[in-house]
């Protein structure tokens, strides 16, 4: 039986079967589900409940969180070198969203989607963002 | 006990809690599916085997798949009253890229998702398409 | 001197620098130019001004349009054999969006835009729509 | 005849019929030509004329840098106050993909899209991107 460092096994457990690491998928799982809720709500309940629900800062942060979560999603997809410095980016927004639909109220799906998504891209983004 | 009847316990059943309906939430899925796995494929698969994959048709028809896909689920999720005439054409798009997916073989995955999004999108449009 | 048929001769100034139709061209364009129009004024004149303009069925049609919009531009530049489709659809997107934003008012910029993308759309779908 | 002070003047001069900053709409008509001239590019000379033009790197390259030019301009057009930090962002991407179509050549309005992109995200940036 041949020996396997490690580091390698960690390694090889990282991988699935179309050769990307579990963490990337994962990420774009939290990214795809956070653009959902944060669109879904925004073009249904913000919008059918008005007040503070439309305001344009609140309603602006929501529509761009569904927007960056998507191309966030779009570039690990699509396997871009580029894709922990937009994922840095996309943590900052989810950040953002989630404490703003925690201080309007009603819309703790919202919240939860924004703050895995907020966690997951803050990994994916790995040293080269300090906030 | 207050009788109900089936047609509106079968549409009762059909709300999901946020409003809507499973069958919409279920194309949805679809297409959100069919667009991660075209887009994936098409940008790792496909650029990495080269040959017949990278051919302008097919991998046009890759991409565009996913698109629509994405606008598709896009509009389910705004609750747009185009949804179905969008979803028809989605359908159309799925079933080619199934069809072109299929005669260059390997994609299994990416046809499977392309017939099952081309269905749900299919019913989804339902009587307003035919072809 | 060789004789050009007239067909020929109005084909050949049909084709742009890159092989694209003037007609594609100026599509992508109208297309472009609507997405742009309607994002900006929903995001920006009509969270701010509120009332009408941020009713449900009023705001997601703008929000739509400026999507269709974009994805017909994307499919256009991708040169995809499903383009006069998906223009049909746009198409109609445009009108009901400029007739909803004549209703409401004081967004002639954006009617203008919306009137001038379906007339292209609907010349770009060709006879496949009839409506 | 009033005096209007110097500063307010430019300030004035800053500011667009809709109240946008004249850097900010001209930003977003650069991330929106090199949206299209990356995207077309890449789905019509880079797949016609293969080679090193779908390699996996290089493609990979042009469609991220079209997405990301894309949300960008989405961004500044929904009046985001992240456009800046995803703006940073899209001119790392716009320079990389300026410097790969150069390296493979026969890409000039690339090129000059990408690095015009570039410069511009680089001030919608400011301060906060040093790289």
């Amino acid at each position: 039986m041949t020996h396997i460092p490690q580091s390698e096994q960690s390694m090889r457990s990282e991988q699935s079967m179309h050769g990307m690491r579990h963490s990337m998928q994962s990420c774009i799982q939290a990214c795809m589900e956070c653009h959902q809720v944060c669109l879904q709500t925004a073009m249904n309940h913000c919008l059918e409940t008005g007040g503070k629900h439309v305001e344009p800062e609140h309603f602006r942060l929501m529509m761009c969180c569904a927007e960056i979560c998507q191309t966030s999603a779009n570039f690990m997809l699509s396997n871009s070198t580029f894709h922990n410095r937009l994922c840095g980016v996309c943590a900052e927004v989810c950040d953002a969203c989630a404490q703003d639909c925690k201080n309007i109220g009603s819309m703790d799906e919202c919240v939860e989607a924004c703050m895995n998504c907020a966690e997951s891209c803050r990994q994916m983004a790995g040293s080269s963002m300090q906030h």
